[in-house]
């Protein structure tokens, strides 16, 4: 591991500056205002991302380990700490969007003074083992909260009445989706991550699972067949969901994805690049797993499970992306990777022989291993580098201000 | 009423760009993210009310009044509409918080534009009485909604973990109360505006009433008093309190007044001046009306009518409350008027032959006149020029982030 | 008072097993299930009237006044205690419902145990004036509790998917009532109870009070008046509600007097008789405050303050209310009083010079006093001989499961 | 199959009216005021079970298999369907306990009623397959509620302030849990069922899983050990809880397993046989998932997953659970089956190649595939003959009225 901490040495201070601009480099195409609102508990105000961030590195890297560091504010502590129970109190999430202070200029130097004592840091002589691994985690801890301020800022502005776009490039219209079937056969497969690279321990460790003959779309769920499932009534047919998706559906009155916006008699969709028509062969995005489960149910098919799910990214080699310009918005049905995360069938458990980070990095995954499901495959907004075919995404079975879409699978008969 | 009018037509430009101003004025002392946030549902972003008073205006004036006038934004009508039925849709008020948009420097635009169109109008030669009735309307609304700022942005403030003052000027210490009493005899009173001066629906009419005799204190209950009250052990104990009242206490684990701080031992208190260790002489404020309720019964008296208030009031001569600099904050315990709003044990109802604003202005009052108390008196942030002896204010009995306190009156034995 | 004493001493006994006779016979009509369930928390289960008013002649009245009194069960204080806080702890009145137990035959025998010591307690030689009135108030106390239980049993018994009648005679049809005003003129008036017999502290003093001329209905609405209201959509236009009224009408879909229903095109009304058609000329009933307050706005009307209420009442001769039979719903839309109770615009408040009653029966109406509306004049469920034209009951502005109508008032032009 | 439905065609009527007597039994230890209550929405009146029980085999056989049948009371199909959104509307759940109607005798009239037609079906000559099919699931769906109805008396009686034992009978002491580790090594196991008897549908089909080396407890969690958690101040130590679990304990105010009392100093129990200290030697029953969860981390140890739960099911041969007399606890910590559920890790989802029942049946199990997880090993409560170690059970992680214990799992070093 000491030839990879050298190189990583150099590196290090460019990685995080990077990383540490990008968090900053979102915020330059809104306004002050939609960097502090909280239009719902599960969305953080902006500011808070680039505040809980900073204090990340502060708390498990700064205090620990930069001799004689004070903390920049004693108050920051509470109001940043996201959930760690082992790293003191922490203010309730649902009321981020009551404080006004500090302000978002007083967080720019806050965010300032701890790359600054960051530097400092990684200019010692003697960083250690436990210095890099943080520095990694941190890292791709801020990675998670870039795509988490970019389906923030998607819901905060999509709140206003007064609509403002994110973005103001166009987004190109989608090819059609060439439907077909990728076919897996019975047997003992590998799962998990198996890179010596940085990984998250929910994805460790690596190891065998029995799976049954199954087959995979190798085409993204469109707009366009989602439209026809709507349109069969299906938002009012309790014999396709869940009991409790069902109960959902009613309680919200859920009628279409998140986005979507009936309109004189056509479909649109907030985008972060504005209001435009669905394009119907556009993946869909932005529906729950009730909805994703609910579809499959309906065309009589199901979700993959997340080891058929890993299994079938393992066997697609990796396509060249070609973005030219930026898109913030899934647009191609038939990427295997990095369009819409993917709901999996599979609750969010951990893996045999599971060993969870250690200290206060206990509480990074392990305590959420209940009433969320797994995700595979990456979205647009997750940041370059910071993908895996191991990766585990995981959120509550209503929720759908993520980036998430549907890949179906079978049974073959 | 033309020679008023004529008086009118002078003055009122400078009475409304004053009135305007001021508005504006409030914010310059907090910073762009203090306008945006909403902590609870009955505190307003400030940058609403900046936005909603220029609605006002616009919908109630320019768009009747002014010949060709097209209203500045669509979306603004439904967002900045508070609660008039009549005058088409409202933002549910819970929901202000979660606009970003319109952003502070729009609303300063829709201001301006709003401002020079009124200044068109008022430059009119044939404007007619009824809007002369809405100007002065408009800006005793505008009023309003001044001391409402103050109120919110104390609140805002207050709810912050990273303290910031609204004000940096020091309170001046309080000098002792004057305790004493003063008494009225029995027999017919009358009560409401009497003047030909702009007055609310709600004064109105003047009329008579029967009054027993009825002593009522020359000062207001101080901190001090109110510390004994607390330290008596009232919060625990249900005899001194409504029905309501102790649901209220025992629900919300309300243990002294709003903004009250028990630390190491003292008791503090947030003002808009800032933390400060609390003034016994001073006047209790924020407190709710079961609070002041609870207080009277405490002290084996009551809280005075609205009408026993209002002769009261008749009785004293206006006193010169002279101010030295900007005080936000009661500091005279010996003041007749404009510390703090006392609560009254007057329910909000209707006078006899009460008749309520025409047309959407319906709405203004009357509709409220519902599980209210009634509060007199006026306070520190009632605008100049605002106040009358038969204002009327109203709030629900367990509100108290208003610039409430307690006047006692009694039963002479 | 020592003769009305003695007059009362040999009556007492009479009257209070009449009363308490009166309690069991109400549960006669119906099945052990309906005494036990509580379909809403402002409806009580029977079985916990008949052993809360039990409670109340034993805690007041048996466990001071008679020597070496063992309280029946110790855990009865606690379960049957309503809201007294200064006799000990009580059970959350929304989870009355949760207790099987106490059984229907236990309760019973507890009726006869405590029954059994007041007539040892009534056969002592020197009982004092003390135990004299808190008997008066025991039996005034279960007669209301009589009513409340015919309200929560009509309540029961309409929740039911099956339904079942209360009582199966027949209703007799109403007669059409006789429009017309009767007129008061401006002036000092008095009002409160002045009779030496049993009242409420909360009738009390008897005072002057100021009225200005109003007219008063000499009828009540009937349901065919109500129905036009209705018709003309008034429960989908803002304009005729209270700001409170509205939301509660939207929030809880109000469409309608609580018992009434839609059948084919019809109107029905669900009575203690079973369901039948509305009667046009019935009063209408199970209305609250914002329904009457709504109607009387529609008509360009008012309701009555308390005070005018029981002036006219007090210029009105006692009718005699000839039934034949047992009729348990209002028919007679020309009745002066005994039919509904009817809502009044005066929030419920002391009267000046107040007095509470002393000790623990200090919590019976004073703390109340707070959100509620005066009804004034009786219903027809009002028990013989509770009934004074004094008379202030009071409920929440939306609750409507009581036997309430509308009498209207208006100011002369 | 023939020569199977000959055997069965005779056992029907007698394991049916076995089945159906056990029902009406169970209810023979408690009061009509028992068998009405709903005291939380998860427990339904033990009188709603008589009635559903009796509804699942009129509307799934009686409405469908036998000429002319008709419907014993039109309204019963929506009071007693329990949430079959293919068979019509449903009551909501937590409104069961407002129906005093209809009355315990009624629905004993009902229960006759169809016991006779089902004779009347059961003694024609041409039954099918289906119908066979449907008695069975019958007969297992009200075994389901028989232990339900245990689960829900307990639960109702322990709501009582006036306690009420449901059985008088003792409960004998514990031995000692003899503490050992059944170690199983790493392979492809078959679990689900393989018998060609009655199952549900979601216990097949029996499939192969790959597994880890595991070792799990023989013996039972018992209350002494849990005392020992609960001692280490482990309810306070978010530490040991997952998120939600942590949420769960801090909102409710979790201490202590569901019924433990703490009286002077000890810890007593509510059971089925009244209240009594706590046995230290039986195993502790009546925890949640988070708290299983959280104890078995507190031991830095984990739970099993179904599968490595049922494979040392099928390790473990049968034991004779001796019982003199009736005993509704829990008492022997050594016991492999049928003392209490166990929690498993895994939560509950379909089998690979799952297949629903068909029809309005495929509401049975397949719907509640989300948030709940799978609990293993039957309990005493558990009918006899219902009970097969493939037999899932499934709860929500936070209910804890279910006779639930703990069985450790561990990881070999």
């Amino acid at each position: 591991m000491d030839a990879l901490m050298a190189s990583r040495e150099f590196s290090f201070m460019t990685d995080y500056s990077a990383c540490r601009k990008r968090s900053t480099d979102l915020c330059s195409h809104v306004e002050i205002e939609d960097l502090v609102v909280q239009p719902t508990p599960e969305v953080s105000p902006i500011k808070w991302h680039l505040a809980h961030t900073t204090w990340f590195f502060e708390e498990l890297i700064l205090a620990k380990h930069l001799k004689g560091y004070v903390r920049y504010n004693e108050r920051y502590g509470e109001l940043f700490n996201s959930y760690y129970n082992a790293l003191g109190p922490h203010w309730i999430q649902s009321g981020r969007g009551t404080q006004s202070r500090p302000t978002v200029s007083e967080i720019i130097k806050y965010r300032n003074h701890v790359d600054k004592c960051i530097e400092i840091l990684l200019n010692t002589s003697d960083i250690n083992g436990e210095v890099y691994f943080l520095m990694e985690l941190g890292i791709n801890h801020e990675e998670q909260h870039q795509e988490l301020m970019l389906m923030d800022i998607k819901y905060i502005l999509s709140r206003n009445a007064v609509r403002a776009n994110y973005y103001e490039g166009p987004i190109p219209t989608s090819k059609r989706s060439i439907q077909g079937w990728r076919r897996f056969g019975e047997g003992v497969y590998f799962v998990g991550n198996e890179s010596p690279e940085f990984s998250f321990d929910n994805e460790n460790p690596r190891h065998k699972t029995y799976l049954y003959p199954f087959e995979i779309s190798s085409s993204l769920v469109t707009n366009g067949e989602y439209l026809e499932f709507l349109n069969s009534r299906a938002y009012s047919n309790p014999r396709f969901w869940l009991s409790l998706g069902w109960e959902w559906v009613q309680k919200n009155q859920i009628r279409n994805p998140l986005y979507w916006i009936r309109q004189e008699g056509a479909w649109l969709e907030f985008t972060l690049h504005g209001v435009r028509p669905i394009d119907l062969n556009s993946p869909v995005v932005h529906v729950s797993y009730f909805e994703a489960d609910a579809f499959a149910r309906w065309k009589d098919m199901r979700l993959p499970t997340e080891q058929e799910f890993e299994v079938f990214l393992g066997s697609e080699s990796w396509p060249a992306v070609e973005c030219e310009g930026t898109i913030l918005h899934p647009v191609d049905p038939n990427a295997v990777r990095r369009q819409v995360w993917c709901w999996t069938k599979s609750p969010y458990v951990s893996y045999p022989n599971f060993e969870s980070f250690q200290g206060a990095l206990e509480e990074y995954n392990g305590k959420f291993m209940c009433n969320q499901f797994v995700l595979k495959g990456g979205c647009f907004a997750t940041p370059e580098g910071h993908y895996r075919d191991s990766y585990r995404n995981f959120y509550l079975p209503e929720q759908r201000w993520i980036f998430s879409g549907i890949r179906l699978a079978k049974d073959p008969k």
